[in-house]
C-alpha cells in the first residue's frame, strides 16, 4: 500500500502541535508578567470554536478573495474578548495573542516521527495555517518539514477539493501517491473522497475537558498510527 | 543594514546550484548507458535559452493561465533535440531529460552557507523552478530550505513584481525585512526596484564558455559576496 507513497501531508493543528495546551501556557506566562488575570483557557477555547465558522465565510464569499488564517484569527479576537469580559487590551495585546499560533509546541513524537519519516518520504504540512504561520512555527519547534504547503497556496481551505488535490498537483504526483495524515476523521474522509491515501493518528487530549469526537477512526483509512513515530514504524523508516 | 532583514531569498538555478554541469554529466551518463552519442553540452545550452523565451509567453499570454516550468522545459526539449539533429527519442526520454532539472548539483559552498543562515534567518528558494522541482533537488542535494517558494505559488515568473512582493507578503514581512539572493543583477534589480535588500554572489563558470555577464555587480548592491558561505560570514551567521 505504502509501495506507491511519495509525499506525506500533514493536519498540523491537534495532529503534530498541541494548540491548547501551547496557547494556554504562553497566554497564562504573558498575562502573569503583565499582571492580567484572565480565563485563558475558556479565550483558547472559544477562539477555536471560531475558527471553522470565520472559513466558512471565506467559503461563501469567493468574490471578497481569501482570507488568510492570520487575518481571521485577528478579526475573532477582539470580539471574543469583549464577550468574556476582558478589557484593555491594546491592538499590540491583539497581534501579540494572534501571533501566539505561530508558536504551537509539538507532541512528543512530532519531530522524532517526522525525522525518521523524512528519510523516505516528501513531507509538509497541509494546514490551514498560513504559510507564514507555518514556517515560524516550524523553525521554532524544529519541524524538519521538505516544503511548506497551506491552503494558502491553493486560495482553499480544507476540506475543498481544491487544497488536497491542489497539494498532489503542485507535487507533480498522482492523489493516489499523497497520503494525508491527520489526527481528525473528516480531514481524511475529504482526501480519500478526493483520492489520496490516508492515516489516522488519535490525539485524545486535543480539545482537553471538551474533545467530543475523533478518539477513534471511523473510517476506512490505510493506516491507523499511535503517533508520528509509530506511523514511521509501520512504514519501515 | 542585516539586522533589519528576516528571510532570505535564494535564486536557485545558478545562484545555488550548478545547472550547466549537472545536466550535462547527467545526459552523458545517461546517453552511455544507452549507447547514444550526442552533443549534450549543445542541447543543454540551447535548451537554456528557451527558457526565458518561454516564460515570457507566459507573461504575454495571462489568458492561458500560469503553465509551471516542467511544463515549459518539456514544451521546448522536443523541438530543440530535433533542431539539433538528434533522432529516436522516445516520450519517456523526454520525460527524463526534463526530470534532469530535478536533479542539479549545489556549488560546493551552497549546503554549508544555507546551514549557516539557516541559524538566523528564514531561508527559500524564490526560483521561476516549480514548487515539485524545488522540493526533489532540496531533498536530494540536501538543501536545508525552511520552506520553498516559487513563482508558480504567485502565478508569476520572476522578474514580476508579484513574485517578489508575494514572497515578503506570505512570510507575514515588509519588503524591505526580506533580502534577494543571486547570482543575476537583473534579478537584484527587480527585487530592489520592489524594495527588498539584495545580495549578489557571482558565479563565473555558470554558464561554461558561453557566460557574458554577472561577472561582477553592476547595481548597487546591500552586499557581495564570494559565495554563500562568505555571505554567511559577512551577516554573522
Amino acid at each position: 500500500m505504502a509501495s506507491n507513497v511519495k509525499a506525506l501531508l500533514f493536519d498540523v493543528f491537534g495532529t503534530v502541535v498541541d494548540w491548547r495546551g501551547s496557547l494556554i501556557a504562553d497566554f497564562t506566562a504573558w498575562g502573569n508578567a503583565k499582571g492580567m488575570d484572565a480565563d485563558w483557557a475558556a479565550l483558547v477555547d472559544a477562539w477555536r470554536g471560531a475558527y471553522r465558522p470565520s472559513m466558512d465565510e471565506v467559503r461563501k464569499h469567493p468574490e471578497r478573495g481569501f482570507v488568510n488564517l492570520d487575518a481571521l484569527q485577528r478579526q475573532s479576537i477582539e470580539p471574543l474578548t469583549a464577550s468574556l469580559g476582558m478589557t484593555g487590551l491594546t491592538a499590540a495585546d491583539f497581534d501579540y495573542l494572534t501571533s501566539g499560533w505561530h508558536r504551537l509546541d509539538p507532541w512528543p513524537d512530532s519531530v522524532p516521527g517526522l525525522t525518521r519519516l523524512k528519510t523516505r518520504f516528501m513531507i509538509s504540512p497541509l494546514s490551514n495555517g498560513n504559510v507564514g504561520l507555518l514556517a515560524d512555527m516550524a523553525k521554532r519547534a524544529g519541524l524538519p518539514w521538505d516544503l511548506v504547503l497551506s491552503a494558502e497556496v491553493f486560495g482553499h481551505y480544507k476540506p475543498d477539493r481544491e487544497a488536497y488535490v491542489g497539494a498532489a498537483r503542485i507535487l507533480g504526483l498522482d492523489p493516489s501517491e499523497v497520503m494525508m495524515v491527520a489526527a481528525h476523521n473528516d480531514d481524511l474522509a475529504a482526501a480519500q473522497s478526493f483520492g489520496l491515501k490516508t492515516a489516522f493518528i488519535p490525539r485524545p487530549t486535543e480539545y482537553g475537558p471538551h474533545q467530543k469526537k475523533d478518539f477513534a477512526p471511523d473510517g476506512n483509512w490505510d493506516y491507523v498510527a499511535k503517533g508520528i513515530d509509530d506511523l514511521a514504524a509501520q512504514l519501515g523508516c
